[in-house]
């Protein structure tokens, strides 16, 4: 082969793509269904606009290049920036809350492996500028967009959970604890990497941190909570009786909230989930399969102070972000992955070249009156040849031009000739022929 | 502003999003019904892939950088090296004839102007690997494809017209003309550019090419030389009676070919058609509106060495190409543009916050069960400012919450109140009330 696409890259054959399609077919039709519109922003930004919200150490991980003008651009990475930018120059126009989704490909420099690649499609979902007192809804709305994802693919609560934690509830608890800010930043980077250590080692990172007997109790028994238990021993090492308007009050709230729309079987408080980036200020969250790829389907948080940092206006925010390359990989190995391969559109074979003609013109009827899908043989073979390829093709029905034409149904075996027996010589033929293959199909469709 | 995005990129906002996705959901639908299937490569490749097939002279129109092993890569300019690439790595396993058709972005490292920017969507259709009796009906397909949309979106043969010409009958005209060979590149760019200068311009550079006083007047001719009329002067030229396998025999066919299936009014030959790339080997074909627009909406041709000089196999090519900002601009300047607009899906209105979670439960039940798309208001406002809410988010129907369940149809302004009128506390009244509410949807949809 003299060229191959780059590592860490795919090419989309027809089978590939269809399942790109497929999943981005269903983040669409999510998002819509749950009152978010769509957007996008270019492949490529100024380079600066990365490195002002990551810093210069960005830079390795972008695909970056000049500008014939010698200005720096880089490969989009990730939507938040260009998001910050958009919503900044309209920050006025734009009717509150902002419910916005994007399907775009984002980029990596970096060396690929299982699950990540150089070049990937990421749904991404956001609720920007709600009201403090709409917070607790719109949390509950963003985690709930993706389970309404998760279920509707075909994950059961048993082969998917939603891990829920709220960074300000971590905070007010490490304070509580008597834990300086400055040190909590140490704590949040054992607690997220919890479930990727053996627990000893887990004790061990804890015991290292210099923290007070008291301080690294309360760490270790918070390592072990989850769920309600969880969320009651975390109340009493806060004092008990936490208002609804507390740290704690809202995640109940959000929980609450996911219980009433029915997804409350998949979702757990799980004070694991911290998620690197610092910028989170409210619940976070990541779907886990119980397959074996250790790698959070998705992921999201509420970033109140994000926009602002980044350039925009300051506007409240959550979202979360979910990459093709894992939901795909699991759906996959899970047997959920069922593209729709039910027979579709017509065929049309002909006895010979000298009905070639005709051919052509019930293909074209086909294709503008029915809108249906239609294809024929480019080849001058046998009618049981091209029967043959009209197989190959999973179509419903055959049209065979012969002496007569006939309409035969695949799924059924059964063939009518048409009393249209004629050339389709003008106009008047066409539409006469139309109404007979328009009639015909639908006794056709009801008989299957 | 703090950030801008880079001159020649677009920002999708939702209103432009839609249109992008409209026209991408024409392309594939018309791709479809034609029995195309979808495809698509990486958005970087090596460089050397356009190099190998552009020269070097291509790079600085390109948006280049390295990999981090200092290999250089690519944004793609056009879609044919990498079709090349991928068929050329499956060329036994794929089935013949290939009819594949993608949507990608590309992108330009040139000056942005009027209908040509940095990053553009485009639509590529192709036909590969027919065999020499089949060419003419895949040539007239891929015509048909381009035409079957510009129909569909409702362009008429008074807007657009298809100039169609054969690079072969042309040569064969050259060369009966006289004209050796090596000067009739310098022909094909007058020619080409025939209808960019006026008719003293053109006059003087066919008299600039160094030919004799026969050859000039021909050209002359074949300058002015349009439809029926000039393939007649044509075949005249030739020394008549032209065979069916001749050039001009096969661009008749063609056009036959075109007529039968009913776009034939759009159709034209026009042998100022030549496009500019040099490796077109048979008909060459490009759309025009009537509008003010200078530019072809869509271009293509038969490039049956193409693929074999580019590194891939040595099959036969047909495709064309058409770009998203042309074909909106002349859309939007002839009133072509009509995006759905009718009401959709179901907002829920609350009388006040006691009724939430019955509002989200009946939330969950209208996205989940009824798949429709269902809102609410974020905000603690009173019933009339969340029904001006509904009214701006141009639904169908609105569900009011309060102390019985209502339903109103916003076509209509009739409003029934559900006989259901109690709390959704379990799953047997979530049952209940969507039994319920199916019923009345389905009645209400029949009276509008």
């Amino acid at each position: 082969m003299k060229f191959q696409n780059v590592k860490g890259t795919r090419d989309f054959y027809p089978e590939q793509m269809a399942r790109r399609n497929w999943l981005i077919g269903k983040w669409r039709e999510i998002s819509r269904r749950s009152g978010f519109v769509e957007y996008d922003g270019p492949v490529f930004e100024y380079l600066e606009l990365y490195t002002d919200k990551s810093g210069e150490g960005i830079v390795s991980e972008l695909y970056n290049f000049e500008d014939r003008g010698g200005r720096k651009l880089a490969l989009r990475p990730e939507m938040t920036p260009t998001l910050a930018r958009m919503v900044a120059a309209r920050a006025n126009a734009l009717p509150k809350p902002i419910k916005w989704f994007c399907v775009p490909n984002f980029f990596r420099a970096e060396r690929p492996q299982r699950g990540r690649l150089r070049e990937f499609w990421q749904w991404n979902v956001d609720i920007i500028g709600t009201t403090e007192e709409a917070n607790n809804v719109a949390d509950a709305e963003c985690v709930m967009v993706a389970l309404d994802f998760l279920r509707e693919v075909g994950f059961s609560s048993e082969q998917v959970e939603m891990r829920i934690s709220s960074r300000t509830l971590i905070a007010q608890l490490l304070e509580t604890l008597g834990i300086e800010a400055a040190r909590h930043a140490a704590v949040y980077a054992v607690l997220d990497k919890r479930d990727k250590m053996p627990a000893e080692v887990f004790v061990e990172q804890i015991n290292t941190l210099g923290l007070g007997e008291e301080q690294r109790a309360a760490l270790l028994k918070l390592g072990e909570a989850r769920g309600p238990e969880g969320l009651a021993m975390i109340e009493q090492l806060l004092g008990g009786n936490q208002p609804d308007e507390s740290p704690l009050g809202r995640l109940k709230r959000v929980l609450g909230l996911l219980k009433l729309m029915k997804v409350g079987d998949y979702c757990v408080f799980d004070p694991g989930i911290i998620r690197g980036l610092a910028y989170y200020t409210g619940i976070v969250f990541e779907a886990y399969s119980k397959g074996t790829l250790g790698r959070a389907i998705c992921g999201g948080g509420r970033y109140d102070n994000l926009l602002k940092e980044v350039g925009g206006p300051p506007l409240s925010g959550v979202g979360f972000g979910m990459g093709d390359v894992i939901v795909l990989d699991q759906l996959e190995e899970m047997g959920l992955l069922k593209l729709d391969q039910s027979p579709e559109g017509i065929y049309v074979v002909n006895e010979g070249m000298e009905r070639i003609d005709d051919t052509m013109v019930i293909v074209s009827i086909v294709r503008f009156d029915l809108k249906k899908p239609c294809n024929y043989s480019y080849k001058r073979t046998s009618v049981k040849k091209q029967m043959q390829e009209a197989s190959a093709h999973n179509v419903g029905h055959v049209i065979i031009v012969g002496d007569r034409i006939a309409l035969k149904n695949m799924a059924t075996g059964e063939q009518v000739d048409l009393s249209f027996d004629k050339k389709l010589a003008n106009e008047a033929d066409c539409q006469e022929f139309l109404a007979e293959l328009r009639t015909l199909l639908g006794d056709s469709a009801k008989s299957t």
